[in-house]
């Protein structure tokens, strides 16, 4: 089942890094409140911890279980920021898949840090 | 049809870098011919490759054009590295995923340019 | 001194990649014309090309001359797109370390293809 | 002094992703004991956790003491790795190199937190 569980937070990760990197695209082109330098720059760490988290499952790393605790926080935080504008159809479907990353990374950093 | 081919070079090139990547620790383990220097630096090449062409897609870089390019020759490269091994079921499926992907690239790269 | 001018430029692909990322920062909070989609997506492109072209050079790779010809035009963009607001100190410095960057990447790029 | 204890983390961090790099095309050279599975994977952790760590002090990015943190323990790891094969030259720079990076990114990773 732990196999089963990195799969999944492996293509969890690589969905949120793919939908944030679309997202600051599709903000930047907004522009206004969606493009303040705050919350691009939460994109931006969440798209960079997404795609290392998911490097370091898919290399097999020993210490994969702290590159997905950073990661669960980088995808928390930009949920929160993208909820913030949940009236907007492509930030609700990134907060979506950001909460579904957090949860899957949080869950892979608790069971391997207690393994 | 041009938005669903990148949507189909953007999967193909998602799909070689994590191919790509599983194969080097694969090859790390195996040891001997696996893990010589130049197999590995090109498997290395094509990972690298792949993640930023996908970047360049996602994002709607007006050069994607030009990193489709190279991608599709570091994939070539690493699919003839791959096929030397072809009696090996990693090897193999390492090599056909890189065929597609360089394919795709390739095809990225010639109409963008002719645009 | 083909291995000095790669020594060199590796040097000005990661100070490239270094100064483009702050300007990336710098513009997003200054926002306006600063902060234009087409803009900092041609310095996230630069980012990107400079930390990969730096990745190959260090790593010793076969395709090089493929990854710095990629790098040399990402450079190239930035710098003119940074030149258009030269009047601002942050963009004239960038401009000024993409220009470097490019001029050697270009040198890198051909040297190596007729090598 | 905070700023200029970023500044010189940021260096720190970004000479370790360089010499790491460098190292695993020695080692890979090398091969034997140099060209371990573990080896080569402690070293590619190093590279990409100290190249990310970079990217967040220079992007300014509020989670930085975060990506410090882990990036420290890949560096940390590291470095016990290459004291292991400290008769090797190459190896001993690496050392010395990691062991710097990890004290600058465990001080950030602490103040930070602190703050």
């Amino acid at each position: 089942m732990a196999q089963q569980n990195m799969e999944q937070c492996i293509n969890n990760c690589l969905e949120c890094y793919r939908v944030c990197l679309e997202t600051i695209s599709y903000c930047l082109e907004k522009g206004g409140k969606h493009a303040e330098a705050g919350h691009i720059k939460t994109l931006m760490d969440c798209v960079e911890t997404c795609n290392m988290s998911a490097n370091f499952m898919i290399r097999g790393s020993e210490i994969h279980a702290k590159t997905c605790g950073v990661c669960a926080e980088a995808c928390r935080r930009c949920a929160e920021e993208c909820e913030k504008m949940a009236d907007d159809a492509q930030m609700q479907k990134c907060a979506e898949v950001c909460r579904r990353c957090a949860e899957s990374c949080e869950e892979m950093s608790s069971s391997a840090a207690s393994a």
